[in-house]
């Protein structure tokens, strides 16, 4: 890691690092240097109070737009007395290939991390069960009463059950919050335990739009905290496999991506999902999976087309979004209306990935080449070799976060806040065309 | 059939007879009527000399868009001496589910036509192979030279093989030309038969844009011939059953259509995909089955958002196409440049319908309820009852005609031509989008 912005030292090491590893048929060296795009996104007063921005400069095939070789970069600016102060980190000095295996599936991790759980729904029992398999340490426990905080408590063997989300961002026993309420309250929450000097992980959708998430990023930067979103699915091993494949042109260059996610859920408002006050849509419940995959394989969206429904009470019930992209793009299906298919679908020039329903989880996936018929090459099975027979998944994003703090970071090097950001606001721009 | 415009009689006719059948409950009554749009074109000046115009007038159910019960029209204009002559047919007075059991399986039908095949190639071929074995009686054949029409027709014992296109359509004993040649000269051949007085079945993409095909049409319309785009698809037991479950409500009101076709074809200029010269594209060769699907399912769609690549010889490679409804969307994902699924999903409020790959043929297709998980509750094979085992399922679109011809119809109900024209007006749109 480093501490300041990249010099033109440092690109020398590294590119003649590279070179000697044996990438010398890559001829052309481009830079994009973030700290230039930071001064002038400070130059052009667009940056606001805190902005992530994240860049990469790289090894570039002769005629080719796509990096083979790429530095990944992220900066981050705080409103501190009124001065933009500068933080560079190079996230990443290495190939795709080995940013793909990073986060392997090491478990029972000795970080000495203390967890408490902010909340005690559903999702909260099935990330406990997951992450204490994998040797998460849970210390503490909050709920809106103290009856169902101890309930919790005593079915996970976890020590302090407090009946006040205040109470356990205020626990020094303490050293890491989970969120796992409905995501109107997340920025709220995840501010409290930022205060309070907590690195924070929280359940997905992160907030309820961008502007929420830029508020949550610019407390963390100030305090010094770690924050992740959980999106699970980035960490899990088949998430991992795929990449991994794809950084090795298993695929050849990504081209489309489809997903499908339909479910017919309870809308009623007793239900969370259909009530507008805790920000029920099937947006930000289902397709921010869908977001969060094709933004992680092919970047931010050139452009952004959704045409949905809405219900009386404003609540988003489903949608069909497309994301254009130069040379590739993605289809999003999803609705929390009415059923249908639940599987996703990678497409390259060389071959396709297809994703088992339901696609957002950690699942199997099949991979075909380009034949024709396509010939099936592959079978991926999620539980082999993994030694977590038994969990649905949800630990790999705490042993992310585990191994991210250990090693100083601030942010994830495979959903870092700009990845975040960048989904809500195709979240943002999707919600604008919904009628 | 009524040979004049819809009158108000007409409409209390027809609505007395719904309501004598059940339909009681449906209490409002709306009509569209057709002359009255066409007379509002015309008097705007956008007519053009021929615009094939359709709408529907029906019963509908209180506070409710969708008609539960529909009427559609067709109308069409012709330039005959600089006057518009107003053609008006009601082509469906039977509700939907009547409509869903029109272009049944009966094959062996006598209807005396004789047909003449326009093109040699491989699509010729199957479809003849299709047809002769539903009982189709083949006359003649053309190609360009006739050593390769004497081949064709030894190989499916057709008495008269002619060496040119031109006298093919000259040939007395042929009352219908299927077209089956590249794209790019579907328009100039069906104008040839047409002007020689014969019905046409044209391959489709029926023509490379909107404009071509009114052309085709306003012939067809002035000839008084019979013309159908070689929509095959929409003729099959798998849709005629599709169509059947979607008008009796088994899915409930359709919501959502995912399509994905993807190849990776022969893209060197000497292929026919790959050459601008021959109409090449990935839109007017796999993304006609997906418009097709999608607006015969949700007609006429109210937005489309296209992304795709196009090549340095200016051929489209393939999209991702939203269509975009007020109260529903497709997702259409087509390539020629690399592989992927090839399936299809019809979802609707109580269920969902999966068309298996490859889904633009005469497939299989499973039905779902809306339980969690969604319950198979239908299991459809293709051969199962059609006696037509063996056949690859293009026969359809040849008895179709047989049928509309028969009944004294210039266009076929189930693909008449303003939904050729809907079909190539929304991929114009869809393709002015790609850069």
């Amino acid at each position: 890691m480093f501490a300041v912005p990249p010099t033109p030292a440092m690109i020398a090491f590294a590119s003649s690092w590279l070179l000697a590893m044996g990438v010398l048929p890559w001829i052309r060296v481009v830079a994009h240097l973030c700290a230039f795009r930071f001064a002038q996104r400070c130059a052009s007063g667009h940056s606001g109070p805190f902005r992530a921005i994240s860049g990469h400069f790289g090894l570039f095939r002769a005629q080719k737009k796509d990096p083979i070789v790429d530095f990944r970069l992220t900066f981050g600016s705080c409103l501190r007395d009124q001065l933009h102060v500068l933080k560079g980190t190079i996230a990443h000095v290495a190939p795709r290939a080995h940013r793909a295996t990073q986060g392997a599936m090491g478990s029972q991790q000795q970080t000495g991390l203390r967890w408490g759980i902010l909340g005690a729904g559903k999702i909260a029992s099935v990330f406990a069960a997951d992450a204490k398999a994998a040797g998460i340490r849970f210390t503490a426990i909050g709920a809106r009463d103290t009856g169902r905080a101890r309930a919790f408590a005593d079915r996970f063997e976890i020590g302090r059950a407090h009946g006040s989300y205040e109470a356990l961002c205020a626990d020094p026993g303490v050293d890491v919050v989970y969120i796992a309420t409905p995501q109107a309250f997340h920025a709220e929450q995840a501010l409290l335990a930022i205060a309070a000097g907590k690195h924070v992980l929280v359940e997905k959708a992160f907030t309820v739009d961008a502007a929420s998430a830029r508020r949550v990023f610019a407390a963390a930067c100030e305090a010094g905290v770690f924050v992740l979103e959980a999106m699970w699915t980035r960490f899990t091993p088949t998430m991992i496999a795929v990449r991994e494949r794809i950084a090795r042109g298993d695929i050849g260059e990504v081209r489309a991506i489809t997903t499908a996610h339909h479910q017919k859920l309870d809308l009623s408002r007793a239900g969370r999902h259909g009530d507008p006050a805790l920000a029920g849509g099937a947006l930000l419940d289902l397709g921010v999976y869908a977001f969060a995959l094709a933004l992680d394989l092919l970047g931010t969206p050139h452009s952004i087309a959704a045409a949905g429904r809405v219900d009386v009470a404003g609540v988003d019930l489903g949608a069909q979004v497309l994301l254009g992209y130069p040379d590739a793009g993605a289809s999003l299906s999803f609705s929390m209306a009415h059923p249908g298919p639940n599987d996703a679908s990678i497409m390259g020039d060389e071959g396709w990935i297809h994703l088992d329903a339901p696609y957002f989880a950690w699942t199997a996936f099949q991979r075909h080449d380009a034949s024709r018929p396509a010939r099936l090459v592959e079978s991926w099975e999620p539980y082999a070799a993994s030694g977590m027979n038994g969990t649905r998944g949800m630990q790999f994003q705490a042993l992310e976060l585990e191994r991210s703090v250990a090693a100083g970071l601030q942010e994830s090097p495979l959903m870092p806040h700009a990845h975040t950001l960048a989904v809500l606001e195709a979240m943002d721009a999707a919600r604008a065309q919904l009628r």
